[in-house]
């Protein structure tokens, strides 16, 4: 049985003060929590789950790091509206190092606020083989349960740095390429094989400041009346124009 | 003042239900009621709204068709969490007819279930000059709040049409080409002039019974390790492909 001090931890780490202070986040559903038993098990500090998930995933509950739990039980401690078979406390990643950015693009973001977006171009990124995610701090926090949740298991396999871009982005891989609503249509720029995308906050796009230090604003031409895109939409159009060649 | 039997009625339009019986939909904040107000005044059947917003966009409130609310009333009849200015009162838009569909792209939507993704698909449909979407009756109801406010003023001009995508797909632009994660590269696939491109439900993806009415499978090469992406960033990134020639 769950003690009410486990109860109470479990949902210290719904908030970000929470999760700071024990470097730790909450993962939850079967995808994800496979994914990080396959990929990163030493993160896992401890499991709650239902029987049905020990019995599918064939692990076997120890009552210390995988702790089977009723479903009434994961209902008081799950953050979602619909639980789904566990809830997992994995620890916070350490923080990459731009030096270890090679001769590759890398995706940088100003302001991206919504965690819904934020979690879609973690998981976009991991698709198109982006490693690195440097992030502004007023970012969403990449451990919200709704990032973590929207990026499909991929922050668990995308590097995250946070600092401000005003000093990160000069060490970027070069060319730094903003998404503007007014620059060359990505279809006539000529992408290098490296550089930084820079996307910007969804609703005042890219900071003045930032644009300042980039190299060069592309756009997706539009076809009609919409006044812009989505920001997770407009980045993962990007990363496919630079991946396609 | 509002009354209680109007502030009720706009409660109703929360919930489908009273969405249909009515005809009618929500629409809240400055800019989509602005659209509104420029491309199809007609549509509107009451907007409620603080001062600062008749000041703002010249609108004389007459008690009828235009009301001034305070703050209060306006947090009472305002769905969202942080109320914006004006909430608008529009009458559902008459059902597009596949008959006038001309020789252009078109899009198909199958149980497209969360309403972000759905309003966000409007919108980026909206960008790249789709004037069709044909929903079927299981995706998200596109007079739902959250897929009006995702759309950005969107839902205004697109024209929807809803129903059993087996018989309306053969009617559709030809070729119909659907989504799918083991299809023909995009950037090996030769888009015609016209057709209709199919996205599939953001779990299973497009229904089998679809597949077999659709005229190629195409897909979005992946880089890395996720195993999917999300619906609107792929419709979106098709969209482009299409569009970008």
């Amino acid at each position: 049985m769950l003690s009410k001090n486990e109860i109470k931890y479990i949902q210290s780490l719904g908030h970000k003060k929470g999760r700071d202070e024990e470097s730790a986040f909450i993962a939850e559903g079967t995808k994800i929590i496979t994914e990080a038993l396959n990929e990163c098990p030493q993160q896992i500090i401890r499991l709650f789950a239902v029987i049905s998930f020990f019995d599918e995933t064939g692990i076997t509950p120890n009552g210390q790091q995988y702790v089977e739990v009723t479903e009434t039980e994961l209902a008081r401690i799950s953050h979602l509206q619909t639980p789904q078979q566990a809830v997992a406390i994995l620890r916070q990643f350490k923080p990459s190092a731009i030096s270890e950015i090679g001769d590759e693009w890398a995706l940088a973001l100003d302001a991206i606020r919504d965690p819904g977006n934020m979690g879609t171009i973690i998981r976009l990124a991991d698709w198109f083989g982006i490693q690195y995610i440097i992030c502004s701090p007023d970012c969403a926090d990449i451990y919200n349960l709704k990032v973590v949740q929207a990026s499909m298991g991929s922050v668990l396999r995308v590097k995250l740095i946070e600092g401000d871009l005003q000093q990160l982005l000069p060490q970027c891989p070069a060319p730094v390429v903003a998404a503007t609503l007014n620059g060359i249509p990505i279809s006539n720029y000529s992408f290098a094989g490296k550089g930084t995308l820079l996307i910007g906050n969804e609703a005042r796009g890219v900071a003045d400041e930032l644009l300042k230090i980039t190299d060069a604003q592309i756009s997706i031409p539009s076809f009609g009346a919409a006044e812009s895109l989505n920001a997770a939409v407009a980045t993962g159009i990007i990363l496919w124009e630079i991946k396609r060649k």
